[in-house]
């Protein structure tokens, strides 16, 4: 089955938001993204950025909240922005909990039933989709960032770190850094790939980014007000991490800020010029 | 009761996006609304403007999704956004109907039972709120502007129309400009205001105008894909009325936009500029 559906196209600072909805091989069902077409794409491909969103977000969240598309459509940047998980899996325990299951997704290929026929986001984000894109929208995909926001922040460390060569820029808005030392990861990760904590590694940035650094300055932003900065995020690890591994990192903190989309609008526009340099647009 | 609540607070561009709650007299009971702080108003009063909301819409909504913080926190001018109606009024038939009782107040004083005694959108827009706003935030209330989309475009059109001297400039997206002829205004002001058409009348800007103009440039944008364009909009109405009343009226019409607020963030900047420029801005 290759169903692929438009569910909405609307013009945008010139160019066209969509919500599309596909079936995924690697995720086993239906997954639906957003995608915007800057003016430039319809005089051909355009350097694309994904955006990974975070827990209980949809392909919806960033698209509605974080502002990207208006300087997107000034610089010429496609934007993808997929859902966080399959839905609807049926799966016990699959909702309910904001912090595991659907719209929990963590970016990462489950190897433990019943997760592991449906929750492969690292493969989906990774692999399928990007194919996907290539094939239907106007695109350059030898040119391509990667973007993400708390656990869509692990997602886009974890796949640039792990394929330095596909992905030319990648930033985070308040990342979790280090899933195997934070109760998040401590909740989610045994269920979707069990007690070994070796598996764990291949989904951890501070862990990664010691055996493979990424080949650019990794920038991130975090607030110093966010809630869940010192429990769950701990930037200073990947901060040491990245000195360790001599791995370029930019972190800059930032008095005030939440961890909110508030956040993210007020520092998009830098990440897409971080993104837009590395992506030779500007 | 004078009770004022606020219920959120967060980091954005620099400034304060809030939501507040508070003790509506015109409105008999609570009465939500948000206000965006830029950076400037930690140093002084601001200027500020209003902006109202579409059928359906809260304070929420614009707030969310109109993007319209980024520029307002670098011109320095606060932004207002009430609900569009009150709630849980518990009145039988303000539930359940997009376009009549709450999420549908028409910026009108209702004059018909039982909807008299709550549905007070025009007073409570045009006079508590400021009030309210000039007394707790850091505005220059000698300097406002009112904008407004569809529905809250009809309520900017209307309150700047009847209180030339109290707002320096009005812009509006899509806005209803005729309700006394189109289908949204035949179903809801028989309820609000009665049979009487003359009633009716200081609600409509076609007719407002011809009584009053504007001292200043009216703003007006609408996409031509618009489904509501031309049956419950019909801006050449306006247009003509302008024409006819010798107000200024620059009336722009963008191809392939719709009625959504996708095509209010495309423009909103533009709109943003257009008051900053009469509030002494720029």
């Amino acid at each position: 089955m290759n169903m692929f559906e438009t569910i909405s196209e609307q013009r945008l600072h010139g160019g066209v938001q969509g919500f599309y909805r596909h079936h995924s091989e690697t995720c086993g069902g239906p997954m639906r993204f957003a995608v915007y077409q800057p003016p430039q794409a319809a005089d051909g491909p355009c350097p694309v950025l994904y955006f990974l969103a975070g827990l209980t977000c949809t392909e919806e969240t960033a698209t509605i909240k974080a502002g990207a598309q208006r300087l997107a459509a000034e610089l010429g940047l496609v934007l993808v922005m997929p859902d966080t998980s399959p839905r609807n899996t049926g799966f016990e325990g699959a909702t309910g909990d904001w912090e595991f299951g659907e719209g929990a997704g963590f970016y990462l290929d489950a190897t433990q039933a019943p997760w592991s026929s449906r929750f492969r986001m690292y493969s989906y984000v990774a692999r399928e989709l990007p194919e996907l894109i290539a094939a239907r929208f106007p695109v350059d995909a030898s040119r391509s960032g990667i973007c993400g926001h708390s656990m869509g922040g692990l997602g886009a460390l974890v796949i640039a770190l792990r394929h330095p060569s596909r992905y030319r820029s990648v930033s985070a808005f308040a990342p979790i850094v280090a899933p195997s030392q934070v109760p998040w990861g401590h909740k989610a990760l045994p269920h979707y790939l069990g007690d070994n904590r070796d598996s764990w590694a291949e989904y951890d940035p501070c862990e990664l980014v010691r055996q493979q650094t990424f080949p650019g300055t990794i920038l991130v932003d975090q607030g110093e007000a966010d809630g869940f900065l010192e429990t769950q995020l701990k930037p200073e690890l990947f901060d040491q991490a990245c000195a360790e591994a001599d791995q370029s990192l930019l972190l800059r903190r930032h008095a005030g800020y939440d961890h909110s989309y508030w956040f993210i609008g007020s520092f998009i526009d830098d990440h897409l010029r971080h993104h837009a340099a590395a992506l030779g647009l500007s």
